[in-house]
């Protein structure tokens, strides 16, 4: 049996809950989950905002732990290996998109929360080309939030072929954004944090924004000084200000679920060659690049810890805008 | 003197016109028209749609002649030359984006029609890297036309890096669409024509479609098909039906402006990687690049050609969708 936390109904508390797995699948692993990063993905599933979400519902997509068992086809992972697992946990294997190392756009992707049990537990399972090795310099505890957090906002630089040249603004200095911005220093670009908050603003220098810029300022918004805009942000900003701070050929790029439609004119984007764009986590080739990445610049979450018999709190505190920058829950 | 055809108000007729353009600039060259493509941008120059008209307005911006005088620095073409004109006639040559190849987007950019006059005249002038010469392959009557609407369906497949195996859905077929079909089948696309003409659909086939898609049947689009859909259409039609067509990594890209924003569900960009773009015409490289391709591949606007005299009836008969596919002047 697994011991796990579930909300039993939308915006539930959690609630110690345990399962029986079934027999563990000829490709899959089970984790003995250490720590888990506490992601606003697991707030929205947990309120059913994206109407994917089915009850008992456990939590936890920013898994890390060790490897508890291996089925019987499974060849990269060994039981005792320190592992690491986020929002995907499985994939066909066989289509375009995962021949192409792309298993994040597969179509039969599997989300480590939906449909499933998560990493809000003692134990987690996944595919195991989900289950990616932790480097030896990573501690468990802060790796966690690299595995959601970090992979969503380290993929489109990898993604749109993002130079060391480029001039990048980053929207929304949260869980993500503080990770973008290392990201982004270490990628040698020239790094603008968006915040209206000193203390933020202070922060963001310290993971390594070049500068900052007072979000709240109409006049501080200059026309054609970015490159790139990523927009970590779950908030409805006015986008065609943003759009117009573009540079020629600048992309204005969402990791982030602004709820309301993004309205565009046209001729904006016509006029500079601009592009509106998104994307999803990542695939496992990626991750695997990002941690070796993470290693080499020292990158590391800012997180706080929780044990996991204060997971609520946990939660509230994220749903709260208090988190500075990763809560991630710890096993006792 | 000039004798050209110029309107004086919103809408107005294209009268003769007489304008002394004084003396030719170091830099310039002045070209004498043998023929000049009509685009549907005259139209919207005409009736001032985009705000940025001045009158006595001589439209015209898809010149095709021979070069009457050049300037005195003028080290690139000479006296006799056959040439071509399009949409740019002037940038400053030493921003960024100049010196990187990128003049169409120099912020002191100069359009052949805006603010100067254009090619509906005996001659008309412009700074001497904006003026192309023409391969002796290429007749002058039908070449006009690919200086805009070819060039602006021919750069994206050079800006986006577009490969021969994506699969590509043109919307509208008119002058810049059957353009566009002709390009993508010489790139090794598998092309899909979107129209609900009977007509357009038989020549979109010989224009080198694989496909056709009846683009008023709700059921024809499907999903994940597309790797790009460019739009050549100045109209408002259902963008999230055509978002949601596109395959992951899928992009909708503009170079037709439809007159009401697009609206778009953050969702559906994030979800699939996809992106929303828009591109101008193209830059003085990549237009001799076009016509290099233009040349190997016997691509060749479907022109209708009317009189100078009859100017006038041409543009209505542009204004009216009538033109198949490319309307274009011809000096008397």
């Amino acid at each position: 049996m697994i011991n796990a936390y579930a909300a039993h109904e939308p915006g539930g508390k959690l609630l110690p809950f345990e399962y029986d797995p079934g027999e563990l699948g000829p490709e899959e692993v089970e984790i003995a989950v250490e720590a888990c990063g506490v992601c606003h993905s697991d707030l929205s599933m947990l309120y059913n905002e994206w109407g994917m979400t089915t009850y008992p519902l456990v939590p936890g997509h920013e898994v890390a732990g060790t490897v508890a068992a291996v089925g019987e086809r499974v060849t990269n992972l060994k039981v005792g290996q320190r592992v690491g697992l986020g929002w995907q946990s499985g994939s066909c294997g066989v289509c375009e998109w995962c021949l192409s190392g792309d298993h994040i756009l597969c179509p039969h992707s599997e989300a480590t929360i939906v449909g499933r049990h998560g990493g809000f537990a003692d134990r987690v399972r996944a595919m195991a080309r989900h289950v990616i090795p932790l480097p030896v310099a990573l501690p468990s505890l802060s790796t966690g939030p690299l595995f959601c957090g970090g992979l969503t906002v380290f993929n489109p630089l990898v993604q749109f072929d993002i130079k060391p040249t480029a001039r990048v603004g980053v929207v929304g200095i949260g869980g993500l954004g503080h990770l973008a911005l290392q990201f982004l220093h270490a990628w040698g670009c020239d790094v603008t944090a968006f915040t209206s908050s000193p203390e933020k603003a202070e922060a963001a220098l310290r993971f390594g924004a070049n500068h900052i810029l007072n979000s709240r300022d109409p006049q501080a918004l200059q026309s054609r000084s970015f490159d790139m805009i990523l927009s970590t942000a779950s908030a409805d900003l006015d986008w065609a200000r943003y759009l117009a701070a573009l540079r020629p050929k600048g992309r204005l790029h969402f990791v982030g679920i602004a709820p309301k439609p993004v309205v565009t004119q046209v001729f904006s984007l016509v006029d500079g060659q601009k592009s509106i764009s998104g994307s999803p986590t990542g695939s496992p080739a990626t991750l695997a690049t990002m941690l070796d990445f993470v290693v080499r610049h020292a990158i590391e979450p800012a997180i706080e810890v929780f044990p996991f018999s204060q997971i609520n709190e946990a939660m509230e505190h994220l749903r709260h805008g208090k988190a500075r920058y990763r809560v991630v829950l710890k096993r006792e």
